[in-house]
């Protein structure tokens, strides 16, 4: 069964697009950005809250999934969308970047990442392959292919290495999800979730939980931009649904990555939605947006609302700051989110500094308001054709020392 | 000016009322359950969430707003309400039990309770004058004066001589809720923040934010018939807008406080509510019905939701246990609160496995929505005299083992 995945471009500005990406769960209007919901879950927040946010396309970790609860019971009951109670668009990255995090706990071959959990220590070897298959029980709309993300900085030779490896394995990857898509919706129960290499059998072929799923080749090549090119022949040779760019925002500098994207974007496909992986601050994703990009995600909003730093329309602001222990004001006037409505940043500050639930609830919710109100700023001025004045504004907003620092 | 505050009696099930109080913040229907607000917020849920599990009144307390962020602070802010967002009905304790709670940490003498902070070690005395002007600062709808909690078992007289100075500590503390209400709302700021007794002054009299407060008095007199007679005695003799039972549900047993309680209600005024403080599972609520008490609050639904223990229509339920990792139904079937409508049993238990802050949120949306659907069911038994029939089939769910143990 083909994938369930269209694209087009409604307005552009630029280099920069309004489009419409539409998935076997609805639509998503773009630039989009994704929530980050790692364990199957935005963290602190409930589906009802993300739909009233904006959110229209979530992400899940692969990594996280797979080692707990676990891609097999997550089919079982019906995949991920089910699972999580989110009905709309999901992405789920191919557990790459997590496993590569681990560090000393990973040792990168040919066949894969060998690891060790994080939970308990077992080992697992996450092949191109068994992403797919990982993702395929799952059910996201868009799954991603895995590749090598590459320690920075690193010699030429290593980053070339690396690069031509993501592309072998980008070619194994998507091998496997034709496989499955040919398999189509599956009836026979996977029986491998414990084997390590999860080389496909007759007796234990992975659930097919959506079968419109479609999957994503990443650019790599570090910052050295000949690779840049080199992986996007490499990879729209083997041809998917769409592409990201990965391997950014890992450390280097700002103008660095906002170069390499301007490099990369121009050469991957007009008619397919372009994703920067992990970015990023708002100024990054207008930046990035300017530059042709369409899809975004970052744990940027949630993390920081947990620990208390928030974005506003008037830069950012540390809740737990004394200033604003008598502050009857909402925490952003320009804000119509459910905390703004509702509290005041005195009150905010009390819950924070008293280490209650709720101030990661309602910190969270403003925060993902914000970010996803900000793409619907950049959506419109994309038509308008004021999309520079946006990032001029929002430049001047973000960076800006902290107003409260 | 007066309390705005009113009870009536609607129907009776043998000794239960079925009734409606009126306050100055709307009307709450009894026999009602109040989630504790302890910090100013219901753990884990929003104002949206309260009233959505439909509850009416909530309960927050005194120690912890007195000491942070401070009554002077809340009161400048405009109150509690405000403060909080939750604009229905309040009512705070006298801080005397939290205070009483920090054991070495304190001492009781005639002029109060002198303690140490458990915040930070600063030592303060909180004085029957003190817990009015505190409250009238906090401006709940219900205010309950000092009382001394009393480490069960104690001697004879011990219990005695405590509930001596609870009946003369009720004497003062309703003295000085008298000047406040006669002050009424204050133009005059309080400046007495720091000061550890409170004496009132010209020069920094409390701001009173809610002119329609009410004030309960405190039944005392721990487990001995005649002490509770003693000080049901004393205590009406002052005169008080509603009577509370205090003083169980501190480690006896289920029977003893429902022989304490089946013998003070019936001593308590018809014509106003009863409250029995800190109690307690379903079955001890619809006990305390069925002998008279219309008012409720414990923090079980909310703390154990945290901890993962759940009530439901089938018993109690551990959501951490094995039995539920591919359960793919509701947490209750029976319910209709957002978890049970949105979630299964098997994501319920991975959220809480994995530590996510949104468990100890949906946990608490339905262990409030079961506690208040409880109510619920309270209030019509009564109207259509089954409440024994409700009563027995809580005793059947709710004394026989876990379901899942």
């Amino acid at each position: 069964m083909a994938p369930t995945f269209s694209f087009c471009v409604l307005h552009t500005d630029g280099a920069a697009r309004r489009g419409e990406i539409t998935t076997a769960h609805g639509t998503v209007q773009t630039p989009a950005f994704m929530p980050v919901g790692t364990r199957g879950a935005v963290k602190a927040v409930t589906p009802r809250d993300l739909r009233e946010v904006g959110a229209e396309i979530i992400l899940g970790n692969t990594y996280h999934l797979w080692l707990r609860p676990g891609d097999g019971l997550i089919a079982r009951l019906g995949g991920l969308h089910r699972f999580i109670g989110w009905d709309g668009p999901i992405l789920t990255d191919s557990g790459g970047f997590q496993a590569f995090s681990l560090g000393e706990r990973r040792v990168i071959t040919e066949a894969g990442i060998r690891f060790r959990s994080h939970l308990d220590g077992s080992e697992h070897l996450l092949t191109p392959e068994g992403a797919a298959e990982i993702q395929a029980q799952l059910g996201p709309d868009i799954a991603m292919v895995l590749d090598e993300c590459l320690a920075q900085p690193a010699p030429l030779s290593a980053v070339k290495e690396s690069t031509e490896r993501s592309a072998r394995w980008a070619r194994r990857g998507r091998d496997r999800f034709l496989e499955l898509q040919a398999l189509g919706a599956g009836e026979i129960r996977l029986d491998s979730e414990t084997s390590e290499s999860r080389v496909p059998n007759p007796e234990s072929r992975p659930l097919v939980t959506n079968p419109g799923q479609a999957q994503f080749g990443i650019i790599q090549g570090g910052t050295v931009l000949e690779l840049r090119t080199l992986s996007v022949e490499r990879t729209l040779a083997i041809g998917f649904e769409a592409y990201a760019i990965g391997g950014l925002s890992v450390g280097e500098p700002a103008d660095t990555m906002y170069s390499v994207v301007a490099h990369t974007a121009p050469q991957l496909p007009t008619g397919c939605p372009r994703y920067l992986m992990g970015v990023g601050t708002p100024l990054d994703i207008v930046e990035a947006v300017s530059r042709g990009i369409d899809l975004f995600d970052c744990v940027m909003p949630t993390r920081n609302a947990r620990n208390g730093q928030l974005f506003t329309s008037e830069g950012r602001l540390t809740i737990k700051n004394a200033r604003y222990a008598e502050d009857g004001g909402p925490l952003d006037p320009a804000c119509a989110c459910y905390t703004c409505r509702t509290h005041s940043r005195a009150y905010l500050r009390h819950l924070f500094v008293s280490g209650e639930i709720g101030a990661a609830v309602l910190n969270t919710i403003h925060n993902l308001r914000f970010y996803l109100d900000t793409m619907a700023r950049v959506r419109q001025a994309i038509v308008f054709g004021t999309l520079e004045t946006l990032r001029q504004s929002l430049q001047a907003m973000f960076s800006r020392p902290l107003s409260d620092s």
